[in-house]
């Protein structure tokens, strides 16, 4: 809970902003949706993908394991990326695995007198359609939350499913975080174990004023982003390769394959 | 057959000079082995492996089939590589797949004088333990070779099959290529699809007085070689990686595991 504060460059910054969303704190934000010139539809948020892999496209050695594959300059860079968009997405897989901490730690940037801009917090989104993610008042994003270091989560969970447990929810919503729920509530949740659709996910998360999100893992939430007709709705992509390979039999990132109207397989781009 | 010249940037040559083996066009290459102060073993050539992938680690979309993911720049230095190799490797897989022609089209550099230096055609090896590329007069290869714009291959098969027929061995040493037998004749081949023990691989093609060696695919080549021992015999890596994802059912580039003295996976590098 004491990690320190990450620095990023602002060279390595400058190069990246091409690819982000319109910075908040160097531009003037449309405060409400449709009066942009250009950025995010009125209904869907911007949506960066970033992820780290090994040159064999991995991102862990055996699921539910973390494997070290980012120093500290992709490590700060992540931060960073977090700091420029309103909200980071991860599916349930990484919250039961990593209890990731989803909140920023930056270094913040200055105003033109030399004063500190307040650190924007990005909001975490779970995406856990089946309700797997026990958390509880120790998970380390709801303890961030608490310390005011982070945001509570909003949890995506499928509607067709029962009601979240009262006590969960309570701890939930004191922080600030609560439960969406998604999909049609007359038919049964899909039992696959990625069952939701991405237009939904990204329509809530607009719906909640958020205009710009970053999909940060894991490996199935990120290969049904990537894969088609969902790849179309990815704004803007960011991959750290480090150079090793995991080997067969770990978590590999890789969509669906695209076919052509004669079934043949195309290529993803 | 004619296709043209590339050229290749002389910066970005620098850029790989580190990670090449001794450039025998500007230094004086040591005539015996073991008598150089760096560089490749008496017994083992200097060995880079090259291949271009996509974001997900996939060479083609599927066994057999050739998928782009070079443009012009990675063409060309392609075939700066293999000027600087006296060998270049590929699979039967791919000799099958491709057609591939295994010579170098680079533009020749000068000497001091301006006079252009004769290129250096790498020697093909084409590993086929099982004989299973049935070349003949027309296959690119052997065109090239008789055209006097490349060589003719050297063929490893394994020691235990059938002797080669008769007349696709007259083709190929009227050319300058011959065949190789590697492995114990006394025992069956292997029935896997790869065969080969690298060390002994590459100590045939050192005992040809190859000094260098670039290795170009395909998958299970690639694969085999990254795996662990095999991956200690690599000096360089160089990877090509295209901005797309050809999807699940790819053929993906990732080697075997390693595991550690407990029986966990651990990273390859």
């Amino acid at each position: 809970m004491s990690e320190s504060t990450l620095t990023f460059p602002e060279a390595d910054a400058s190069k990246l902003e091409p690819h982000l969303p319109p910075n908040p704190s160097s531009t003037t934000a449309a405060s409400s949706p449709g009066t942009q010139d250009a950025g995010p539809s009125p209904q869907l948020p911007f949506v960066t993908l970033t992820y780290a892999t090994s040159l064999d496209s991995a991102l862990a050695l055996a699921p539910g394991t973390r494997t070290a594959l980012s120093g500290p300059q992709s490590k700060a860079m992540t931060h960073y990326l977090r700091s420029r968009h309103a909200a980071i997405c991860v599916g349930v897989g990484t919250a039961l695995a990593d209890d990731p901490g989803l909140n920023c730690r930056i270094a913040p940037s200055s105003d033109a007198d030399d004063q500190p801009l307040p650190l924007r917090q990005p909001r975490p989104i779970i995406i856990d359609p089946h309700q797997r993610w026990a958390f509880t008042s120790e998970s380390k994003v709801l303890q961030l939350a608490r310390a005011g270091r982070g945001l509570a989560p909003y949890i995506l969970i499928a509607a067709a499913g029962p009601d979240p447990p009262a006590e969960r929810r309570r701890l939930l919503e004191a922080l600030g975080g609560k439960y969406i729920s998604l999909g049609d509530a007359s038919s049964p949740a899909s039992p696959s174990p990625f069952a939701m659709d991405w237009r939904d996910i990204l329509r809530a998360v607009r719906a909640e004023g958020l205009d710009s999100i970053m999909v940060e893992g894991g490996g199935q939430v990120i290969s049904s982003l990537l894969g088609a007709p969902n790849a179309q709705l990815i704004d803007s992509v960011i991959i750290t390769i480090a150079p090793t390979w995991l080997g067969a039999g770990s978590v590999f990132v890789s969509p669906a394959r695209r076919l052509d109207g004669a079934g043949n397989p195309v290529q993803n781009s």
